[in-house]
């Protein structure tokens, strides 16, 4: 009963954007996931890897001028699967439905949309994500990086991605759109290659990682770090350090809700429950469930992939210059944040603190907040709530 | 020089509520701990520990009338040293000395304030506390309890407590005061007990653990879990789990803070660091830093005693009735409830939950804010914000 309550809510909080989600599943668009690769490629921090393999997906069609092009950058936890879905009885739909698609506020009837999967996705074992880090093979030794992977940032997310939009002949993208680490990724493709991105949205994001985040994120790094199995990174022909994946994942899920809807989805559980006072190693329902929920959440999971990701948005700083004022000063495009006002992973003074900069520096950009219970996942779960303002932005 | 920085950190965010403590410190009053014993103390699960023994001091005078007791219950990283000092050179000086004093809002000249070292206490091994728990030597086996030790809630700190007061002859508290898992005690005191608290002051406080506070709570658990060195408790003839003891400490500290005061105390650690780029294993200045303060508090912890003390909390409904409504339809006492704007860990919600519930129940209940870039620890460290309020309130 509790993995199927999970289940569901997982579907409801990671896959489906609004309840009308649900209902509108079965009439969403078919997307087909593709592989771009490319050879040699040189990391920001000066490295190089051989070979890089990425999937990406796109919904619309490019026009003949290719200027209707908009790239949306995923989450931590996602994949390009913005929106559509694979197949009729595609379980997981796009997480961003309730705005992608023929008439919604990201209209693929007018803009072509394009998704690509990060570099250390979470998930190199999902069967609909492409991704090279530390459990792929590196072609000199036949054998997972592990720790030999170079450490990559969020530029390096964008490089990747820049690389397929050239593939495609596209020179300007008329947005870049993403939520958490994917707004990251935004903010830096605008603040990195400004002649190419004439609008930026940054939805429950950060221009730049400042000390309490890095610290936070560490918190999700740890229990890997100190899960025996782990044995530095060389795990792939033993036993792989789950506890450690299943107890960062169990914070990683913790983290991106607020008390308000926590307390709603799991009313039933209470300081009440008679177990825990008779046996100090019972669970509260609500600690099995949770844990039930990251178990569910590690099937495709990789430890060293979680390190990598961890460390690129403690690593970030929108433009990689010598400040964030100097890193923001390169940007031209028109910039809209909308952080969520419950959010207590990245709380809206991160994203305030940037359209502050941009105002200040007398460039075009908003700000509006989006109200909710579900806080960090108000970004996804809620995002509807924005989808006019989403609209008017992209028609300006 | 990092931990040059933590230690003046920690006694100044800890020890001393506010930079005048500094100064004050050398006129503080001496206090002498003192210990409480018991026999056969029946928890409130129905079982029996054999022998309790709880540290305990106090400060100022009972007077004839042994009408003038004010209790503070301490909070979970803390313990019955709630003011002044043990010696002229004690480093550690009382934690709340801003507000317990002479002349101070709780006015040591007219009140005799007493406070009681918890069952269970984070540091047994710290040479000024003394508290029973799964660390002290079980009567019936001639070693360690372990995880034989019994479940204990707050109602088991409470009754320990109150076997103190009656031994000193005091029938009626004039008020019963206390921070964080000191405001639970607090609270159900006044509804274990009303016809012995005459007021009540929670500071960052919470009635009842709700699920997310239960699951968060849970975060400081599991690392000590997943120690292989915790052992299912039984560690004491062997290597203990320091390390999930450093993690969980290390989450304690952050959770504790508002992202406001980390940035200002942290401010030299960013996300430009190069040593993270060019090393997935090197660590931000900030990690390394908060690893060494958790290293530092974690010199007189027990993991098992953590454990309980997490339990404990999450375990709690203010009067352990069927409701909390209930529980606090108890309650005869004047309240007080002080929770901090910025915490992050007991936000105001809950506290402010407990006092609407006494108003609409015809209480006297009183509620107001402490304003504070800490978080949670500014009901330690800008607690002297509300001196004027406390001393308006212990003297009506």
């Amino acid at each position: 009963m509790a993995a199927k309550k999970l289940t569901s809510w997982l579907i409801a909080a990671i896959c489906v954007a609004s309840p009308l989600g649900f209902l509108q599943a079965a009439e969403l668009p078919l997307v087909e996931k593709q592989v771009f690769s490319t050879e040699n490629f040189t990391t920001f921090g000066g490295e190089t890897i051989a070979e890089v393999n990425v999937g990406w997906e796109a919904y619309g069609e490019l026009n003949a001028e290719k200027d209707n092009a908009i790239l949306i950058t995923h989450f931590f936890s996602g994949n390009s699967h913005a929106a559509g879905k694979y197949s009729a009885d595609d379980a997981q739909p796009g997480y961003w439905d309730a705005i992608i698609g023929p008439g919604k506020a990201i209209d693929t009837n007018e803009f072509y949309v394009i998704s690509v999967d990060t570099l250390v996705n979470q998930e190199p074992y999902n069967p609909n994500v492409t991704t090279t880090g530390p459990a792929s093979i590196n072609p000199e030794t036949g054998k997972e990086y592990g720790l030999d992977f170079p450490v990559v940032t969020i530029r390096d997310f964008v490089n990747v991605q820049k690389l397929v939009i050239d593939s495609l002949g596209i020179e300007k993208l008329y947005a870049v759109v993403g939520a958490s680490m994917g707004s990251l990724q935004a903010i830096d493709w605008a603040a990195a290659y400004p002649e190419r991105v004439e609008r930026m949205i940054s939805v429950i994001g950060m221009a730049e990682a400042d000390p309490w985040t890095i610290a936070n994120l560490q918190h999700w790094a740890n229990p890997i770090i100190n899960d025996p199995n782990w044995n530095n990174g060389n795990y792939y022909n033993g036993e792989a350090p789950k506890s450690g994946v299943v107890q960062a994942l169990r914070m990683i899920t913790l983290g991106s809700l607020h008390p308000q809807i926590v307390n709603q989805m799991y009313s039933a559980s209470s300081a009440r429950e008679p177990a825990p006072l008779q046996d100090i190693q019972a669970n509260f329902s609500i600690v099995d469930q949770l844990e039930a929920a990251a178990n569910l959440r590690a099937t495709y999971a990789d430890a060293n992939h979680i390190l990598y990701l961890v460390r690129a948005n403690q690593l970030f700083v929108a433009g990689f210059e010598d400040s964030l004022a100097e890193g923001l000063g390169n940007i031209t495009a028109k910039s809209l944040f909308l952080p969520a006002t419950n959010d207590l992973l990245l709380q809206p003074y991160l994203a305030k603190r940037a359209h502050d900069i941009l105002i200040e520096q007398g460039k075009e950009s908003s700000y509006s907040e989006i109200a909710g219970p579900w806080g960090h996942l108000d970004g996804v779960v809620s995002i509807s709530q924005q989808a006019d303002r989403i609209r008017d932005f992209l028609n300006n």
